[in-house]
């Protein structure tokens, strides 16, 4: 295998949580970019913003008046996909037209009160009390829920519409095509080689080292053998746990101290708030809580869209829409050339 | 069923050439849109610019100059995703860091010799020698690889550097996710309903109609039961055809004739050259052409990004990256609502 060298030459690779491939063709970095530029982030942020709807204080869409919260701050999407009382559409009529019922409930988590701050900036122990309160939904809404998604996307890039630090929960009556493909995929995994995936996939990576981007006692944070997304990051816990609140609290304070390290190489790789949309995959809930979900590995993936700079992003159009996803350089240089050149334990941004 | 307002409430529903269900929440265009702006198509782009590598006459990446061509004009892709000759990288080491091979081409073809002019804009005859040789390409490389995509990614908001019109064909050694995913659900529903899927499914819409944008003898658009970008199409011949060179000169020129008049409402619908990617899916090639491959039918997808307006689009992020796809109106509504209101059959623009 030495004799291919893996950073020269396109090749396919497998992403075993998906059951799919990825083109990674290592030379493509090369070509010139005369296409969009992205606008840098919003950079003046005022702290706090009566107008804006997440801010303590402030007035919802819905007419509520938003409590002059401290910490984090927990409430219902005003505009949610989805609603608990949704009718069931009943049986297809042809198989070329099915539905299904889908019911659920949006929630939004604000992470502080101030809305020129986001994870990378907060302290350690103010990320700790997130990591909570994601434990908490889980537990509250995870016996009604086959599945609850927790995920952040960050910045104007990835869609987010409100500069103020928050994260969504949508919580489903089903559950979704990615968790769906990662517990097949899981299980088979676990049934052939009588190994948990990720727990397996993990201590290789602590082997190899070549695509370890951080990592502590009970965390690990990789570049995934299979990334699509140039700066994409898998961040594993070293132990078998199956789902946020089964995280012990010294794992959760190692768990925010990593975030804290893996966001601050984020945003002093290009020298802006990084954008990303991020969130976290354990074992299914609702009914599979009775279940044995053994094969399962608590997850979060972050997907940033940049790839060369603050301005230009890698864009995933005509041939990863209707073929395949395909990256321009592989993911072990991204942790040689850029991860590993940013050794500052702080932000270039300060608050 | 009517007992079931598709238009009101949330619901899942089957694609049944991926295999993967789609969350469609009728109510959430509703909501205020504070987020990112999209900069409108750049409307100044000179007929000929001698600096553009794309242009008749100009120089290269590689050096070479490009003929004076006045109809399309075909050539290598200066920096390919896909070389021919790239080694194989052998068997993996373990189940978990797979690799396979991954062989190809890349090529350009432009449309026409001007540059500020689109496929709308062209003549019905000039479409037609596009579509000559798109099939031409399958025929010149479908003997040696598996999988021909053939895909325009249309506009900055798509990834698209060069605004000459112009499209790319990545030919590969191997059969990507996505036409995996179509043949081995075309072959199911073959085996279990004796039908092809899409003949089947195009006579299914044609007589429901509601999503139905645009027909004639031979081809038909619809925004189809499972469409989850705003305003996606797929266009359909009405007989049963495998590949882009089995149409007849007549069906060709039918398509050249319906592509002008779904691209033009296209750039009707919010008064901007329409963004877009788009790609045809025939029946695999190479080994395959020796095979049956009755259960498939050539088709072609378009996505568009636009949600709301010309500079507001639907961002897939969060949610849909890590859980499934979402859609903030209906199929059903597109199609009364937006398409149907445009019956120019002239473009908004002039060249
Ligand atoms: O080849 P182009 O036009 O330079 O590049 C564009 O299309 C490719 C194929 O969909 C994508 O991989 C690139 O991200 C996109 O910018
Ligand atoms: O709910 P938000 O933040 O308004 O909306 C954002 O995230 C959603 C979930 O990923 C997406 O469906 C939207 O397209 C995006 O703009």
């Amino acid at each position: 295998r030495l004799s291919f060298p893996l950073s020269e030459h396109q090749h396919l690779r497998y992403n075993p949580l998906r059951g799919s491939w990825v083109l990674v063709s290592a030379h493509r970095m090369k070509r010139p970019w005369k296409g969009q530029m992205e606008k840098p982030p919003e950079e003046d942020i005022p702290r706090h913003d009566p107008t804006n709807p997440l801010c303590p204080g402030s007035r919802r869409a819905n007419g509520e008046i938003n409590p002059n919260y401290e910490s984090t701050f927990l409430f219902d999407n005003d505009f949610p996909a989805l609603q608990p009382d949704a009718p069931d559409p009943g049986a297809a009529d042809h198989p070329l037209f099915q539905t299904r019922a889908a019911r659920g409930v949006c929630k939004v988590m604000c992470f502080h009160p101030w809305s020129d701050i986001t994870l990378p900036l907060m302290q350690v122990s103010e990320i700790k009390t997130v990591i909570d309160k994601w434990a908490e939904l889980i537990e509250e809404l995870g016996p009604k829920y086959p599945w609850v998604q927790i995920f952040e996307n960050k910045g104007a890039m990835m869609g987010c519409s409100n500069p103020h630090p928050h994260c969504q929960v949508w919580a489903s009556s089903f559950l979704p095509n990615e968790p769906h493909l990662a517990d097949l995929n899981q299980k088979m995994h676990w049934s052939s080689r009588g190994e948990v995936m990720l727990v397996e996939y993990a201590r290789q990576e602590a082997e190899r080292k070549v695509r370890v981007v951080l990592e502590n006692d009970s965390w690990l944070v990789v570049v995934p053998f299979w990334a699509t997304w140039p700066f994409q990051t898998l961040l594993l816990p070293r132990r078998h746990v199956l789902r946020l609140p089964d995280l012990t609290s010294q794992e959760r304070d190692a768990l925010a101290s990593v975030m804290k390290r893996l966001l601050t190489k984020y945003d002093n790789l290009f020298e802006i708030s990084f954008p990303y949309s991020m969130g976290w995959h354990g074992a299914p809930t609702g009914p599979h809580l009775k279940e044995d979900m053994s094969h399962w590995q608590l997850h979060a993936h972050y997907y940033p869209p940049l790839l060369r700079s603050a301005s230009v992003r890698k864009f995933m159009v005509g041939y990863e829409m209707l073929a395949l996803e395909q990256r321009d350089l592989t993911p072990e240089q991204v942790v040689t050339s850029s991860f590993f050149f940013f050794f500052f334990l702080t932000s270039v941004f300060t608050t």
